[in-house]
């Protein structure tokens, strides 16, 4: 059952706290040995007075190659790269990581390709729609980036926090020139694509982020991933609207992130 | 096949530079899996300049709760344990270390209860024999004790380096009473039982440690694992003697060491 785990084997994680939750030590392994790559990839375990230290210690393994990180860990993690790509260096947060050749650390941020990933799966593709996308924080800009990559006809962001949004809105504008974007209030009617990049929805905040419920013609995602089944996604399902929640953007990047690990692409596009 | 790999996975490893020919990997992960344990005991390649920063790093990982120490490492865990067993205490070194429930790290040597274990296996106990030892380092320390305890009747220690010599005496002398031990030659003749525990035999250093060759009613222990038959397996195979050979030692530690990270047994001697 182990004869695969070898001294030669590499070594990858996801740190995060807590961590029992977590489904990626299964399933990207399994992605990373269907590349062919005898590498394993961890549950790491570290409270937030630990997280520097172990973060130190890990990347100076010399068979440890790279991790995912996961709440609360996704902005701490930018200080334990050395480099970062387009998606981290539009929202200034990582969720992967991976050493490169030269030995430097090259940080990614894969949750608004994975959005993408888990809309496309859903036969949902954002080119000419109008699209509405609440939170303006990691995950949403993140998100907001990769959308605006397919060209909507429209995209509003609905943020409370004004400084954020006008700096992600100018971020959208200064990568894609004419799309029409702009900043406005968390309402849904008459849009075609509707996603939740807040907190809201979480166990301790359990209200619909929307000022409106969503009808049947409207698609929504939620990147809130616990509980499955959130109020937003409950009240669109009872409106007959096409729902997708936060564990298909979680699926839909371990292809992604599998990749970024075999270093089948590196495009950096900032050193820190 | 991975399905066993979860968010709860608990972690364990072996640290050592190099790694990539260790086998414990698969084979304590399998023993831990067979008690019941879902864990996973890893290879972690710590070159010498980084062993004490990965090994900080490594102990503040909520989820990981025990290390196998490999060379060049197994003096240097010593500063990384807050306590020692009595074989880590007569020998000055330790090759396993573990988490306890209070949160210190645990020290213990298992080289010389392994060999003990590898000799049964073989049908040879010391009780009652003549055994001469050759090496009073690490594991020569850990398998005088060993071999002590089990009332051989006459133990000979030949160590070049007298102070090391004289203090594995006294301390065989303390924790035994009327055992007779003295120090002598690496002269095999008129002994049963002849364990090499020194360095030589290893490929930058392969002559016998004996001074005469060993006759065909002698049984030869040698700790060296590489190359897996040394001059002095050879030389006591030719002469139809039984030898065993130090591969041997480390399958005969896989059960006491993962019963050592199973917690069922801790005896504490020393506090450091």
């Amino acid at each position: 059952m182990f004869e695969w785990l070898t001294g030669a084997t590499r070594l990858y994680g996801i740190v995060g706290d807590p961590i029992g939750q977590v489904r990626s030590p299964e399933i990207v392994t399994t992605a990373l040995q269907a590349r062919g790559i005898n590498a394993v990839l961890l549950p790491i375990h570290a409270r937030p007075d630990a997280f520097d230290g172990v973060m130190a210690g890990l990347k100076r393994i010399e068979n440890l190659d790279g991790l995912i990180l996961t709440l609360p860990y996704k902005a701490r993690g930018l200080e334990h790269v050395d480099t970062l790509g387009r998606e981290a260096t539009a929202g200034g947060v990582i969720n992967a990581m991976r050493r490169g050749a030269d030995g430097r650390w090259h940080g990614e941020m894969f949750d608004g390709l994975g959005c993408l990933a888990a809309l496309a799966a859903a036969g949902v593709h954002p080119a000419g729609k109008r699209v509405l996308l609440v939170g303006a924080g990691g995950a949403g800009a993140a998100i907001a980036l990769a959308v605006a990559d397919k060209q909507p006809s429209f995209l509003r962001i609905a943020e409370i926090d004004d400084d954020r949004a006008s700096a992600l809105v100018r971020r959208i504008s200064a990568v894609t020139g004419d799309l029409p974007v702009d900043l406005g209030p968390a309402d849904p009617r008459g849009f075609d694509l509707v996603i939740n990049a807040s907190p809201m929805g979480m166990a301790d905040r359990p209200e619909s982020p929307l000022l409106h419920p969503v009808t049947g013609s409207t698609v929504v995602f939620d990147v809130v991933a616990k509980p499955a089944v959130t109020m937003l996604i409950a009240s669109a399902l009872a409106n007959g609207a096409v729902a997708i929640g936060g564990a298909e953007m979680i699926r839909g990047q371990v292809d992604l992130i599998a990749d970024f690990f075999a270093q089948t692409s590196f495009n950096i596009e900032k050193d820190l």
